[in-house]
């Protein structure tokens, strides 16, 4: 159970609710009236917790378990113990997450303007919306309804947020146009200078950076990630996307919809990643590239070339990963002293 | 156009106020008296733009553009359209810079305190600077003429900084004193505790890090950098050097005069670079190094060993580029599933 | 000797005193009575400085050194210049650190609660604490004895901090309990959402993340680090553990006591690393891994399977130190371009 310190649970919720909220189906010897209070992994689960099953690796922890109702897909209801309560879905860890979500909401944001706050006269704030101490809303700047803007997190000139934005406490915002749901965490920077000058031995020249930050709805950024404004055109973070923590994009860079960048991830000036691109940990990119709709790049890679739509590559330079396996392998058997790569 | 909210433009110029700014001569077609109203890149440019050629790859976009009068080399000035104006220069990006900084200047320094400003009583604030709201400046520190202090920013105790420096919102300074012209991006953390202790299975020892951090004039650091002081030496950051986002610097690191530092790099304590290093981004540092003058490291390198003047390595371990560059052709091949290395 | 602006130097402290503090023991030459007045490296020390060899790469800046006296292992004092006085340890280094606390200890805590701080009505702070200008703490946290809150810290609701912890300027914790003597540089990030959601074209469905982070005694984080709080379990950082700057740490990770990690370093959801673990710069590790108790990570590697006990590992997969030497020793011998790996 959640410690009640930090979080609140609400609840309980029936089996058939918690089917109508997840996208699932009940199980055949599921009592649809039966009440969970909880969530809990299937090792610790008891018989008023809700679990699920996504990975075939944790079957066993299912046959084991005394979970009250287990998410799953069909093809894995044979695989539960006789008896036990299903919540039979396709997408078992996307049903779980919105009953999750039902367990644990976001906590309401509690409408207040901090006495601390320094909003100017001309910033426009929606209605119920949570400025916290020391927070600063700059002039001009607007505020969707509902948003929440942490402590001393500051917004700066004439941005903009939709509604029901999340501010993360001590966060700086400049030169950005904002869409609905955006959840910043604290330390997030975003729209400072991109890193834009002629290099020159007397004195480097800076080069004005005159685009802004597009981020757009749904779009979740971790903590101390740094979005730099455009340098002429925008920097855009598309639809839905997902940034983990310490993550790096320069100028320019086009991030499409649904994108998944996990952290530290560094993206140099003006590339553009398509939609739905997958990006593992502390993999970088060279500027000005093309990585096609729906590709997946492994952690760690250097990516110095055009990745066509839907491909995986991986390494430094980044090839296919195929190609990628291949080369690791040579380097695995060389590391055992395994004779030639025509082994 | 860039977008007025967020950037104030001056002008119109007329081609021989930009020449002259700029640096660059007038071409033979150009009418020295026609007035331009802007910067943009050549695809989008009208008759009232000014653009730019430096890397030929654009040359069919010089081709096709519509743009006013465009800044390039006397080599490239052939390939212009006949009638274009353009304003020749060696150094095409640098003299284009100057220009678009005279179009989008920085804007100016709102000479005020914050009333939510905490100054303490001993800190001497230069004339006409600008503390943001929620800013702290500690005491006996010493602040410029036309410094900028960004919102919720805090300078330590006995920091000093020259004149015309700006510091971020949410930056965090201690330990260091800073020549004029710096800038400081939001979130960056200067002059904390370097990593050192003395390791010991009971409890790793502290040692005082009593070093400062010294930056140079015409520095400018990146978003959420860090840079650790000096833990007896100081750690120095040479006249005008630029570094990029989330880029740590450790304890008594020296950068020379000039050094570019892409985002994600990585210094560790008592390396030195020399003037003019360049290093891409991700690139690693061990200890104790000494890199030469004008050497350049490419992005992800892990460098192990000195690196002498002017030489450009690579790869990890790093080793001069043309050994890397071998190094990745045997893995590529290796990649490719071809033969042996003997190939 | 270290910038009286900056720092406060105590002393002096008789070679007696000096020895009893570190841990060491009287060279035949020292006199006992001896006072010293400050610290030193051996190249610069004077007559008056106190100085410490532990590699034995500075074997000759010893001979040369007019250092008053020098902290050094027994098997090196016959290396020492004749009648130069020694303070004999197994561990100079350590002894020298704590020699060094005297002379340079941590600033005392002012005992003070900065009017403009803003601290909520139900939260505890304990006896003796220092509470910086700007500073939050919110509804129900819990703050020991004699910490230090910097200017313009965040303390999350409920938060508990044990005594004698010091949380940087502009610092963010939610979501933790945390023991005595931790050390939160500026700009760490504590508490924030993992990254977890379940993944969908249509939009990513977060999930709840209901776990806490746990700092146990004596932890020091690097500035700008973050570590994101528990999806269920818990995120643990053990006792002792010293984390540089920029280390990404991920949900439900879990830190052995006295672990340490240099800057950079990336540790992916759920990964746990044994007591005093070590892992070199920029490393990365996958998620659900067991490092064991005792292993050494170089930097850069990328580590993608458990680690045993006490190994240690380098290389991207991360493999055996002997056979990542080898996987190098074939790069390099390619890169001169020599020969097969059959060399």
């Amino acid at each position: 159970m959640a410690d009640e310190r930090f979080f609140t649970r609400t609840g309980p919720y029936t089996l058939r609710q918690l089917a109508a909220i997840g996208g699932a189906a009940l199980g055949a010897e599921a009592d649809a009236d039966r009440e969970l209070h909880d969530v809990a992994p299937l090792e610790s689960a008891g018989p008023h917790d809700l679990g699920f099953l996504d990975n075939p690796r944790y079957l066993r922890a299912l046959a084991d378990s005394r979970v009250g109702a287990c998410v799953l897909r069909p093809g894995h209801a044979d695989r539960a113990p006789p008896g036990m309560a299903l919540l039979l879905s396709r997408q078992p860890y996307r049903s779980y997450a919105l009953m999750a979500q039902a367990f644990y909401p976001t906590p309401p944001v509690q409408p207040e303007i901090h006495p601390t706050a320094v909003v100017d006269a001309s910033a426009q704030i929606g209605p119920d919306c949570e400025v916290g101490p020391g927070a600063v809303i700059a002039a001009l700047a607007e505020v969707g309804a509902r948003c929440r803007i942490g402590a001393n997190a500051v917004i700066g000139r004439a941005v903009r947020l939709g509604a029901d934005c999340m501010i993360g406490a001590g966060t700086v915002v400049s030169h950005c146009l904002m869409g609905d749901r955006v959840i910043l965490h604290p330390g997030v920077r975003v729209g400072q200078d991109g890193f834009g000058f002629a290099p020159d031995r007397e004195r480097h020249v800076k080069v004005p950076q005159i685009g802004r930050v597009i981020i757009e709805d749904d779009v979740e950024i971790g903590a101390n990630s740094t979005v730099d404004r455009g340098a002429g055109p925008d920097t855009v973070i598309g639809r839905g996307s997902q940034i983990d923590n310490l993550v790096h994009i320069g100028h320019n860079v086009r991030l499409g919809r649904g994108c998944i960048l996990a952290g530290q991830v560094g993206i140099s000036g003006s590339t553009q990643l398509g939609d739905y691109a997958v990006v593992g940990g502390q993999a970088g990119f060279a500027g000005h590239l093309r990585i096609g709709v729906g590709a997946t790049i492994a952690a760690k890679s250097g990516v110095t070339k055009d990745v066509p739509e839907g491909e995986t590559w991986g390494g430094f330079p980044a090839v296919p990963i195929r190609e990628f396996r291949r080369q690791s392998a040579l380097l695995l058997r060389a590391g055992r002293g395994k004779g030639s790569i025509d082994d």
